[in-house]
C-alpha cells in the first residue's frame, strides 16, 4: 500500500488568497485541491492558474458534479485538472460520463461520499472503474464533539476493501491518523490546518504518524 | 395556485453565450439560471453580470449545494441571486446554513432532488421553512424513451402535498404540461428548447398550455 498523500483543500473566496496559500503550502503538501468555493467564486481560472503555477503537483477540482457531467468533467480536465470529483448523488449514467471524460484524459475521478448511499452504489462505482473516493467524518459527530465513531472506520474499512481508496477529511489532526491503520488511505485533506502559521509543523507531524502506520 | 413560470438554463461553458442567449429570450421567460456548468465556467461573474444586465427577472445560481452551504449561499445572494439551489444529498445542517443566508438575503433555496432521497427528507426541508425544490425526470425513463411515469408524477403530486412548489425539468415539451395539472409548479425550466430558434414559439405553446390548467 502506498502512502498517503497530504492534499490541501483551497476555499479562498478570491483567487490571489487562494494562490498565496497554495505558494505558502506547496512544498510540503502533495496535492492542491479547488475546493468548491473557489471553483465557484472564480471558475475554471482557478484551476487553470493553478495548474500553471504549480505544475508539478497533483490538482484536484471538486466540483461534486451532480448532473452535466461530460461538460463538467471536460471543463475541469481542459482546465489542468488531473482529478475531479462526483457527488455520490449523481446518477449512475452521469457517474460514468464523468469516467469517460476522466479516460480521455488519463485523469481520475473520486466520487464525494454524501447522501444516502449504499455499498450497492459503491460497488456500482467500483464496476465503472472508479478507484477513489472522499470520506468525510459525519457531521453530527463533529458537532456533538465526537471524533471519528466506529461507524465511518467500520464503512471506510469496508469501502477500502470493495476496491476504493481513500481521501479522508473532517478536521483531520496527526492524533487522528493512528485510527486509519489499515485502511486503503489515498491523502489526508486539510484546509486551515495547513493553510495557518503552524502549517509546516502540521504537515510534518502528519507525515511522521503516516510513516509510522504505513512504514 | 399562481400559474407556473417559464425558466431558461444557462449552461453555456462561456459567459458571452450565456448572455447573447439571455438578451435573446429575457422578453420570453420570467426566470434566468445560471446552469451549474455557468457557474463552475465564469464563476459568481457570471451571476453578477446577468443580475447587471436583466434587473427585473428572478435570477437562479444552480449550485447544486452539497457543502460548504453557508459560505456558497452568500457568494450566491451577494452577487445577486434571488434563489439558490442545494443538493437534497446535502446533510441537512448544510441545507439549514443556507436557509440561514437566504433568510439574510430575502431569497429563497430550492433543493435540487438528485439521488436517494426519502419522503422523510422531504419533510425535513419543509420543516426547515424551504417552499421549493427542482424535479427531473428520471434519466433512466429518458434513456429508455419513455416520458415522465406515473412513479414521477405520484412522488411530484406528494411532495406538493408537503408543500413544496416545484420546478420541473427534463426535456419539457408544450405536450407534456397537461400532465402536471393539479401539482404546485412553480416553474417549467428548459434550456435549448427556449434558446434554440423556435424558442419564442416554445415558450408562447407552454403559456398557452399552462393557461389552460393553472387559468
Amino acid at each position: 500500500m502506498t502512502k498517503p498523500l497530504i492534499q490541501i483543500a483551497l476555499d479562498q473566496t478570491s483567487l490571489p488568497s487562494a494562490l498565496e496559500v497554495a505558494r505558502r503550502v506547496e512544498n510540503f503538501v502533495d496535492i492542491i485541491e479547488v475546493g468548491t468555493i473557489l471553483a465557484f467564486a472564480d471558475g475554471m481560472n482557478a484551476v487553470s492558474t493553478l495548474r500553471q503555477l504549480h505544475p508539478d503537483h497533483i490538482l484536484v477540482c471538486d466540483m461534486k458534479t451532480t448532473d452535466g457531467g461530460a461538460i463538467l468533467a471536460r471543463m475541469a480536465y481542459e482546465a489542468g485538472a488531473d482529478w475531479m470529483t462526483v457527488s455520490a448523488a449523481a446518477h449512475i449514467a452521469t457517474i460514468g460520463a464523468c469516467k469517460k471524460v476522466a479516460d480521455e484524459f488519463n485523469g481520475e475521478i473520486q466520487i464525494e461520499i454524501y447522501g444516502n448511499w449504499t455499498m450497492e452504489d459503491a460497488k456500482a462505482w467500483v464496476d465503472l472503474g472508479i478507484t477513489q473516493a472522499i470520506y468525510h467524518r459525519s457531521r453530527d459527530a463533529e458537532l456533538a464533539g465526537v471524533g471519528w465513531t466506529e461507524a465511518d472506520i467500520e464503512k471506510m474499512r469496508q469501502l477500502s476493501e470493495l476496491g476504493l481508496a481513500l481521501s479522508i477529511t473532517g478536521g483531520i489532526v496527526p492524533q487522528d491518523i493512528h485510527l486509519f491503520e489499515g485502511i486503503k488511505a489515498k491523502a489526508f485533506i486539510a484546509g486551515r490546518a495547513l493553510a495557518g502559521e503552524t502549517g509546516q509543523e502540521t504537515a510534518e507531524a502528519l507525515k511522521t504518524e503516516i510513516n509510522r502506520f504505513w512504514g
